[in-house]
Formats: structure tokens, sequence, C-alpha cells
């Protein structure tokens, strides 16, 4: 039977999700603790890679078992296998054909900037510290801009060789809650890099170091150059996965 | 001169403030920082010691120095040495016989509690996870009733060899805000493990476990047996000491 399983983990001290032979990941931890239950060498399938870094609260995950513990006590079961990085929310049967990445029809992605200079160190692994002022009106200008079906080449990784650069944000909010900045942006689906270019990009109009207008031309010409510095990926979460 | 520093830390990875021959702790790693910047071998004061694992947001250190830089540059200039985890928040010249622990006039700590089983993965290092249901109006009427001076030692590590037990608590504060629940106390003194003690035992009256007469037993016979267990070290914060 295929089961769907929820996780969240603190990416810090992983090197991404994806399997990289002799350093340790999301998907390696998984399978071990699934291995150590079950005596069965699965390959667990992600909804999308993250990064070095970046956090999750709702990564989704597929595999494959012919395990007896009931779907639903698996998540559980797993948990006690697991190191204390990584948790395991809830598990669930799921048709055979389920897959996480290719029937997503949502994603939703937060980021968390944490702004004052007092207490940065208890929050240096899960938010980036940015002192500088903000401009926040003219960001969410910028954000109300991004929102709808747009080519977003403009600002995905530069070396990435996807054909389809289209890309529909259902919500983009910006929300202040001091010391914190939390950004979250859902779409149905992402380019490589593209969350933490967009905030990159939004931090520097922020700043004023940028004009609003850089938004309409990188829409328009998919120039990279145009857009903002990547992001640090430890402000970055994905938040969870629709289908 | 001597120097007095406001210093914040993450206390995961530190075997508490106080030195203990090979194992990494707050005090050594700032002689350490102190020393590669001014080559001087010193000793720095805290205003008290803070086992492994427990935080802090304004921990207050002394040293003695002869170096030159201006006093307000010093913390940036041992940041620039520090690890991480560490940081110096300020840093001013004071009267040479200022001692951070006998001059301390009142001391805040603040307890944090994570109480969703959802995202606890990435709060572990900084909040104790409980997810219980809790009577806060019964745990307020507690917290009322150990305000004010009291001989506390009912709530002192066992063990500890310390004759006045008597202090007075100016606040003791409990505030929801889902998913967490955040006690502050402030006191002209604590006694060792007082602050996670005191909280052990609100969270047995708060599940129902102990009734809220045992506070005014406690009081009364400073029965250590009649107290809760001590909360664990990671929710704890020195969050400001003032003179």
């Amino acid at each position: 039977m295929r089961i769907k399983l929820v996780v969240e983990y603190d990416g810090t001290d992983f090197h991404g999700f994806q399997r990289q032979t002799g350093l340790r990941t999301v998907d390696r931890s998984l399978e071990e603790a699934i291995c150590q239950l079950t005596g069965e060498e699965v390959r667990v399938k992600g909804s999308g890679r993250t990064d070095a870094g970046v956090h999750a609260l709702g990564q989704v995950v597929a595999f494959d078992t012919i395990c007896s513990i009931p779907p639903d006590r698996i998540a559980r079961a797993i948990n006690t296998k697991l190191p204390a990085d990584i948790r395991v929310l809830s598990s669930e049967k799921v048709l055979p054909d389920f897959h996480p990445r290719y029937d997503a029809r949502s994603k939703t992605y937060r980021y968390l900037i944490y702004r004052s200079p007092e207490g940065y160190t208890l929050q240096r692994r899960y938010a980036y510290g940015y002192c500088r002022p903000l401009n926040l009106p003219v960001m969410e200008l910028a954000a109300n801009e991004l929102m709808g079906e747009h080519d977003f080449r403009g600002w995905m990784a530069s070396g990435s060789n996807i054909n389809d650069t289209v890309r529909t944000i259902h919500t983009f909010s910006i929300e202040e809650n001091w010391p914190y900045l939390t950004f979250e942006v859902a779409a149905n689906g992402f380019l490589y890099n593209m969350v933490r270019n967009l905030v990159g990009t939004l931090l520097e109009i922020g700043r004023e170091a940028m004009p609003l207008h850089n938004i309409t031309t990188i829409l328009q010409t998919g120039d990279r150059n145009q857009a903002g510095p990547t992001a640090p990926a430890n402000g970055l979460y994905l938040v969870k996965v629709e289908y």
C-alpha cells in the first residue's frame, strides 16, 4: 500500500531534503527510520526538494510498504525511530498512484524575517536577521503586482533548465508583528529558489535600493539581473501542500 | 577599568554558564573571545549561573581590562570573536567595585511552554513541549499566592546549602498566546532551580494533579516533596538583571 506522510523538520542540520551520497538528508533519515521499523528498504518521494537550512511544517512524502501497521499509526511508529529534528505529523493510506509532487495543486511557503538586533541569537536558525528600515507599503504594492499568472523566470535560480516558467501566485501576504516580518506565498507551483529570490527582491524595494517598477520590468523581460539577491535559506518554511 | 556587558545566548549547546574543565561554557567562550581581542587572560563574573540548556536574553557579566578600546565599542569588538550562539548586546564602563551578582536588585526569568504537537520540532531548543490541557485560572491563583516575600526553600534544588531562603517575588505573570504559554517571574533573587521548580508545580496544579492548597502547605512547611517536578531547562530564559 502507498502511505502519505505529513512531515515537519528543522532544516538547519540537514543537507536539504534530497539524497546526496554521504550527507545527512531528510529523505534518507525517513528511509532509515522506516527501514528500522519495517525491515523494508523503501524510497520516499517528496512534494519537492527543500535546500539545506530550509524548514518544513508540512512537507508531504509518500512511500510503498507491505507492513501490517495500521496506516494512521505509522506516523507515531516512525517517530520512535527519528532524530529530534524531524517529526511525522500524520500518516494515511492513499491511492497507489498518488504522487506528492505531480498531484500537488497548491503549495504554501513562509519566509520569516527577524528585525531586531536583540534576541536574534535565539532566532538565528529559524529566521533571517534583517535590521534595516523597510518601506512596507511599497513592498505590499510589489507583492500585489506579483499575484496572478505570470512568467517568473526572472526569479528562477540561474542554471535551472525548466521550459515552462509560468506559475500562478494565489496569495502573497506580508504581515508585520514586531520584531517579525512574515511573507506568505501560495502558488500552484514554484521555480527553483523562486520564493527566496522574490523575498530578496522585495527587500531591495523595501529598503528603497530598487524602484517598484523593476517588478514590471522583470515580469516583462524575465531578466534575472534586475532582481534582488537570493534571501538566505534559514528564513524559509514549506508550510503546506494541497491536493 | 571594569566593563559591564549585557549578553544573550542560546544555552542549548553550552554546558551552562560557569566554567567546568573540558566543557564548553558561556564564561569560557567570553573569556576566550576577550583574550583574542585584548591578549589579556581575564576572568568574567556573571550575575548568576545558568544551567546547561538555559538561555539568556540579558545576562550581565563584568571583567577588568587595561585595553584601549572605547568601552561602548567593546561589545561589537568581542562579537567578532564569538561563536554564533552567544552575542554581546552592549558594553559600558562601570565603577571598579561593581559586582554583577551581589549588586543585582532584581532579576527577571521567563519560562516558555509550547502547547501544540505541531511545529514543536522547530521549537524544541527554545520551549518546553507540553500538550496536556491546563486550568489557567487556577494556575493564576497559585502564581498570585507566590508573589511577595516568602521562604521558598520548598522550591530549592535538593542538596543546595543556602541558609537564607527568603526571597521576594515582585511579579509572577502567566500569559497565553496560543500555542505559547509564557511565565514571567521577577524577584530580588532566586534559589537554585527555583523558577523551574515553581513552573513544574504550577503545571501539576494546572493539569489538576495537585490541589491549589499545596502552595500554602509548601510555603508553610518548606516541604520539597509536596512540590512538582523540575521543569526542563530548554524553556527557561534569564531575561534581565536590574541594578
